[in-house]
């Protein structure tokens, strides 16, 4: 059976108990931007409840023009104003560098990328650097940030502040 | 109190009973793209387990240059071979069209936005364009895509088939 499949099950199992239809505006008025890492379900890990708040995820949870795409409609249409990030120890992106990304993916399809891939070595700099790239754009209402690491080994997440 | 300082209370109680490490590679080998929306808490919805899928979000679930680095990055560095998409109804960006939230954006703050909203009418046809737009890249080694549309008011999602 597909993945897909197993999770089209899975979700009648979930529609079954469904509670009813919530508003497209996130309650606690706070968009989260985390990597895609598999390790972080991040309504538990944060204590959010269904329609508390958007998540946006990408791989390292960078920021990238993508992403202050979606923080600007956010907030512009959705009314969020407060940012947390949620970065992580063990990333994929650790374990390699733009350059040597580039030359795999091109040795594989025969395309070489435009883009970088936004390896780190750094995780708390790389938060740091989310949170400049932020407070950089012209386009958000808000920059009420709060920039976080979740250790993949304990569970626990912590502040990292800006410059 | 602010909403970080909820959350991070919140992952206190997470942490406590963190059940230990995970391999980086997701599990069950799938990448999962899907809208930002609050009401999707993807894990419990499609019946994932902690470390079995990456969760890629942005505002409408949309294939842009950032969705393609990190599912090139799922599938190159970390084993992905499975997509599965996750658009839904009631959406934010069916309130709008492009050039209206550029209007709103530059209103508000003077800055008129470089890349579009991505607004949309039609989220079945929605979910086909980033069907399209995946079969179209040259950087993924695997373009075995689901489409899905989530229906916010009953829990259930439908499959979308592609052209």
């Amino acid at each position: 059976m597909a993945e897909y499949e197993r999770m089209l099950d899975a979700n009648e199992e979930w529609a079954r108990d469904f509670p009813g239809a919530l508003p497209v505006a996130p309650a606690r008025k706070v968009a989260v931007v985390a990597c895609m890492d598999s390790r972080m379900p991040l309504f538990p890990l944060l204590g959010l409840a269904v329609g508390d708040a958007h998540v946006i995820r990408n791989a390292g949870g960078v920021v990238t023009d993508d992403t202050i795409r979606s923080l600007t409609i956010s907030q512009h249409l959705l009314g969020t104003r407060e940012i947390v990030l949620v970065h992580h120890t063990d990333c994929g992106l650790q374990k390699t560098d733009d350059a040597s990304f580039a030359d795999l993916v091109e040795e594989a399809t025969g395309a070489r990328p435009p883009w970088p891939a936004q390896a780190f070595t750094d995780v708390d700099e790389d938060v740091r650097e989310s949170i400049r790239k932020l407070r950089a754009s012209p386009f958000l209402l808000s920059k009420d940030v709060c920039g976080t690491v979740y250790d993949v080994t304990t569970g626990r997440l912590h502040r990292v502040e800006a410059d």
